[in-house]
């Protein structure tokens, strides 16, 4: 039974999944949408306007990241992105190399990407993580060999927030001889992210999950990285991805990195409405499991399990009083099984589906978080 | 030396490179950008509802294309769909049946992809097309055999105008037991298109060509067929294409097709326009040569050489007195080969380079080919 419990409110506890776009950056898209929309390869002025309009945001995405801007490359989200870099390095290397380490609570568009490689001969490992999801070192260490041609390792976990060290995978992995691949889509925005310092040879973003629109992404490739073209096409992005770009799109994507710093500034005042939320909800449910890691962690990421509670019905009836929170990855909600992160830090099958995730954002406030522990704190004793 | 001959005219004569996006399609992306930017996969209300201006886009798409909307797929661009479908379904099919045949005019996105496929085993066999660029329905039948999965021909092409008859392309494909597959892009908002009536299996389409947004294209694949997914990663479309959904775009694509029986009709008054640039440019120049075919030809795209002059130095000073053309297709201006296209319709290297598209809209209007034409005639008559 789902009741309204308190004067209902609206609150967006689900950044890890997307962002709303922010207003100086629909401003910015409408602009270009309305004055800049010749097409970016053609010779004459209108064209040429929109080339610069991408080579603008193109500038603005390296900053935000740490590299030069000929190395960053736009695609159409960091999905294709994941898919490409994945499937064209193993075509590069294979066969003379034919092995990629990575680990089990990767992003569905790398894991689904590396079991399709299984496929095609390529050899994938999954490198062991401990309670908190952070990659055993040592264990990675011994699993890369001569035949390892990447090493792929998210930087921010989309579920439980985890943080890689991926500066010491990168390490490990060029002791070795391997490349070095890394998510970066859900750490941009929320921690301070160098591709430079990372070390990595390829990384991944997405303009959606730090207030930019859906619908662009953009991969960096560190100069002499290895870089083959996935799509075929036009000799668009240096031609390492054809296709007509959505200026738009990519101007918004630019106009959000602009404000990178800001955004990780922002994360501080996540961290105590974090430590907040947890500390209130451990003492009304007092079996509370805390999925996310206390060290190492997104600050704004709460993973918690809600022991005899079904995830689906919490979601529910979170959703009917104005809240949105979300079990597990988005991108996997409307399929029934347990999360593979979840699973993969040693979660039972049920302590998995009693499990949500509460992402806080840039315009979360104070009273969010009393709303929604007021509405949770009703829910769990009424149904005791 | 580039001279201003008359006074500024702002002249957009390159709607097959992309058009400008329709006001009504910008108001209803930035609605959505504001209101509706909640993740599609999300369970909760904000989720769902963007799910719900998908669900009604491909509607719309599929509407404005005579399919079903659980046929339409949506992708990044037409160049995605085109890599898409065309690997998926050789590797559905290899190695039991290994050849493709195509034509020779076929857009980049294609083209490249089938000379990408041929490093993969595909065998691929290019049709002869005629002067006009028609294929050669005889040497197609002969050329079909057993071992052909796949017949692959656009429907209009975007450098000359050519329009094939599509349907007995298909007809002959099916009588020898191969799918078919149209490039549609630069035919849909220019004359009907209807995936059914056509009977090919699969179609590609653009939002860009028919003042939609760029950055959203779709593919058509009949119920039957076979559709394997080239996106790893999430569910979206049905599992088909992974990765979060740029709403904006795709509501933008909806609602341009909302209009594709206005633009179809205004293409009536190209024909017009068509007719006396040609009349009045074969005047000012008896040696004129036209590219583009007098009957089965878009009715907005004249492709014409001009020979001894250069189509780079005509472009010039064309964009210099504020009016945009192309040389060939834009997604190739910047390579200094000669037009594939043009070869294969038997132009010589000269003459291919000689050539210039002009392709008119729906806001053009009869004083923009005055404008033009006075400015043609006047570099004409000074470079005698």
């Amino acid at each position: 039974m789902i009741k309204r419990l308190l004067s209902k409110r609206n609150v967006y506890f689900d950044h890890n999944a997307t962002t709303h776009i922010a207003s100086p950056v629909r401003s910015i898209m409408n602009r270009v949408m309305k004055s800049y929309w010749g097409n970016p390869s053609s010779g004459y002025a209108k064209g040429k306007m929109s080339a610069q309009i991408i080579e603008r945001a193109r500038e603005q995405v390296a900053a935000a990241i740490g590299a030069h801007s000929h190395e960053v490359y736009f695609a159409s989200c960091a999905t294709e992105s994941n898919n490409a870099l994945l499937k064209t390095v193993s075509d590069h290397f294979y066969p003379e190399k034919n092995k990629i380490i990575s680990t089990p609570i990767e992003h569905p568009s790398v894991i689904n990407t590396l079991e399709y490689l299984k496929g095609k001969n390529i050899t994938v490992q999954y490198c062991p993580v401990d309670r908190a999801g952070h990659i055993i070192l040592e264990e990675l260490e011994a699993m890369v060999d001569d035949r390892t041609f990447l090493v792929c390792c998210m930087l921010a976990n989309n579920e439980i927030g985890t943080v890689q060290d991926v500066k010491k995978v990168a390490a490990i992995a060029k002791s070795k001889g391997a490349l070095v691949f890394s998510d970066c889509v859900q750490a941009l925005g929320k921690i301070p992210v160098n591709v430079k310092e990372l070390g990595v040879d390829y990384a991944t973003f997405s303009a959606h999950k730090l207030y930019g629109p859906k619908g662009i992404g953009a991969w960096y490739a560190r100069i002499s990285s290895p870089l083959i073209p996935f799509l075929h096409g036009g000799h668009q992005e240096e031609g390492m991805r054809a296709g007509t770009e959505s200026i738009h799109n990519i101007a918004g994507f630019g106009e959000a990195c602009k404000h990178i710093n800001k955004l990780v500034t922002a994360a501080a005042k996540n961290q105590s409405q974090k430590k907040i939320f947890l500390s209130e909800l451990k003492t009304m449910k007092e079996d509370l499991i805390i999925n996310s890691p206390m060290d190492n962690c997104l600050t704004n990421t709460i993973n918690v399990s809600f022991p005899g509670i079904g995830s689906g019905e919490l979601m529910k009836m979170l959703d009917y009083n104005g809240i949105a929170v979300s079990a597990g990855s988005a991108c996997s909600t409307s399929l029934k099984k347990p999360s593979h992160v979840l699973k993969a830090i040693g979660l039972t099958d049920e302590a998995a589906q009693e499990s949500i995730r509460i992402s806080l954002g840039i315009e979360t406030k104070d009273k969010d978080i009393r709303y929604a522990l007021k509405v949770i704190k009703q829910y769990i004793e009424q149904n005791k």
